[in-house]
């Protein structure tokens, strides 16, 4: 009987401590993650599970941010499943009075690549040897997109990723990848240079040419060829990073997501309530339409999203804004605070030195 | 003198005879053929000529039309000349009582077809040999889409289009495309049945295979993948068609281009006048949404257009709406309005025998 007794106090001692931590998990996330509580902590060393937690973290960090700052809004949290394996969870806040949209959204995905994705990741210099035309990946990442409603808040958008590939001789190719960049209605040099500095801070924390690389790499990326026009003001974009050594590029990616709260918020706070005016709306309006055409014709992740069998596109398309506006032959008025953005998007500026 | 004076008299009349002509075809249409009149009237048994003189009429008929229809609507007739060869006349009106943005656009472009080009085309089955890598080719065509303001009279598409490549051993290919489709917020079966029927008489005339497999081709064409959907309710489209002979193509294409007008104008008297309510102007805007998706996304005209180089970006999305909407999760409920076209959408019908 007492040894009995003895077993059964441990195991509910070991239940109560196990409901506890799923508790706090809990309050430190919008949802369940994908990979289950108990599946991560089992696996806490293993990258993979430190990056699912980082990118939970984040995602809940953001949406709670935005979420004190626009209590009327409606929204919601919405977790789903891939049938081919994985899920995600995505947390959208909808026509309030501070964002007109904006989500948050976490995914991981497990699976085999298709033979699509496998072939537009060899057009990058990717040499993936499949086994029986097999690739099995795990792709996971957070990804944001938050469209104000006031014409004087930009637009924001980050998005930090990471890949695995396992190929024919079982070897694991893996990468991250990701960036956070700014797109503004009217140029406000002020904002810029915050957010840019925030930026070269974390950046600067683990490699001083990592900055300036990786801006350039956003203004280069974020280009709407056929407007001759990059889609915003930058910030940083990388891709297919893989040194110094996996280690290394975890805890700058972390300094990265931890950066878009404070790269954003303090702009949201300090533009929400300033007047502006139909035109300014307006203006705000046809900048959405170039937002949406870069989406749609040139973004990697909502190409590779979409041609992603199983993929949720809901939560893809979550990105675009609530309205968007496409007028003929617009162009405004030389001089004029609308010239200054185009100016500015046509001929990308360096914010900080 | 009697001598001089007699030539002065005859090169007069000419010139008189000349001028009269030159008023006459301005009156037909929108702006002088970018070919010249001059090189249109000399060379006026070539096909090329008759479908250039062809899709000017098209597009001075549709756009008057359309302008009687709305005539407080501003305007724009704009005459573009392309660097690398050729040109065009776009026709557009923004902003009216009945239409919230319409154009008519004709092009035609000469020059060097582009290497992304030709390889579109060798993956759609053509062989084309190259000279020293060049390949000279003329593509003409107009093209029209239609957003009425009122959301119960439909959005409406047509493109008729020509092209010739000419290959290294100076042999021409050729070709002709089109369609004509309509895209309704709402469902109302007796415009689709007149919409259809005026289609399948045009085809009739040429052949009763043509209706049938063309309608099949527009609605496999006009296909949202990522959203199981089609765009509208179809009507025809075609595609490298080239037989039997050129000249019976382009009386079919002659048939199909005379039809536009008939299609749609008495859908748009039916209905401007509807009264709707706010919501119906919502389910509109969220419809104009998945038009700029297929647009931006799929639609083969708007990518060639923009990997064009020299290509007029204005002209060629001058299809997108004025404004368009998205909403993350957007349902409608079950056997509502807005659900009974979606279905039609997800699997269509056939509305004529």
């Amino acid at each position: 009987g007492l040894a009995l007794g003895l077993w059964r106090r441990q195991a509910e001692l070991a239940a109560a401590r196990e409901d506890e931590e799923e508790k706090e998990l809990r309050q430190r996330f919008m949802a369940p993650p994908v990979s289950g509580l108990r599946e991560l902590r089992r696996r806490r060393r293993e990258l993979r599970s430190r990056m699912e937690l980082l990118i939970m973290e984040t995602q809940a960090e953001m949406f709670r941010a935005l979420a004190a700052l626009d209590p009327s809004a409606s929204f919601a949290v919405d977790s789903w499943e891939r049938k081919e394996g994985g899920g995600g969870i995505s947390c959208v806040l909808q026509d309030g009075e501070v964002f007109e949209k904006a989500g948050v959204n976490v995914s991981v995905v497990t699976g085999l690549l298709s033979e699509e994705a496998a072939e537009q990741m060899r057009s990058r210099g990717k040499s993936l040897k499949a086994k029986d035309g097999k690739l099995p990946f795990c792709a996971m990442g957070v990804s944001s997109v938050i469209h104000p409603k006031n014409p004087h808040v930009p637009t924001m958008h980050f998005n930090y990723r990471y890949f695995e590939i396992e190929e024919a001789d079982g070897t694991k190719q893996w990468w991250f990848g990701g960036g956070t960049d700014l797109t503004p209605t009217y140029l406000n040099e002020e904002d810029a240079v915050h957010f840019h500095k925030t930026l070269k801070e974390a950046c600067d924390k683990h490699d001083l040419k990592l900055y300036p690389k990786y801006k350039k790499w956003c203004d280069d990326y974020f280009y709407i060829k056929h407007r001759g026009e990059r889609r915003g003001i930058g910030g940083i974009f990388f891709d297919d990073m893989d040194s110094p050594s996996k280690e290394e590029v975890f805890q700058f990616v972390k300094s990265c997501a931890k950066s878009v709260v404070p790269c954003y918020i303090p702009i949201v706070k300090k533009h929400c309530h300033d007047p502006f005016t139909p035109e300014e709306k307006l203006w705000q309006q046809l900048r959405r339409g170039r937002y949406v055409e870069f989406n749609l014709i040139y973004d990697r992740g909502t190409k590779f999203g979409l041609v992603t069998p199983g993929s949720r596109t809901e939560s893809i398309l979550m990105s675009l804004p609530l309205t968007a506006r496409w007028e003929y032959m617009h162009n405004p008025p030389e001089s004029s605070k609308e010239a200054e953005i185009l100016e500015v998007l046509r001929n990308p500026k360096d914010w900080v030195h």
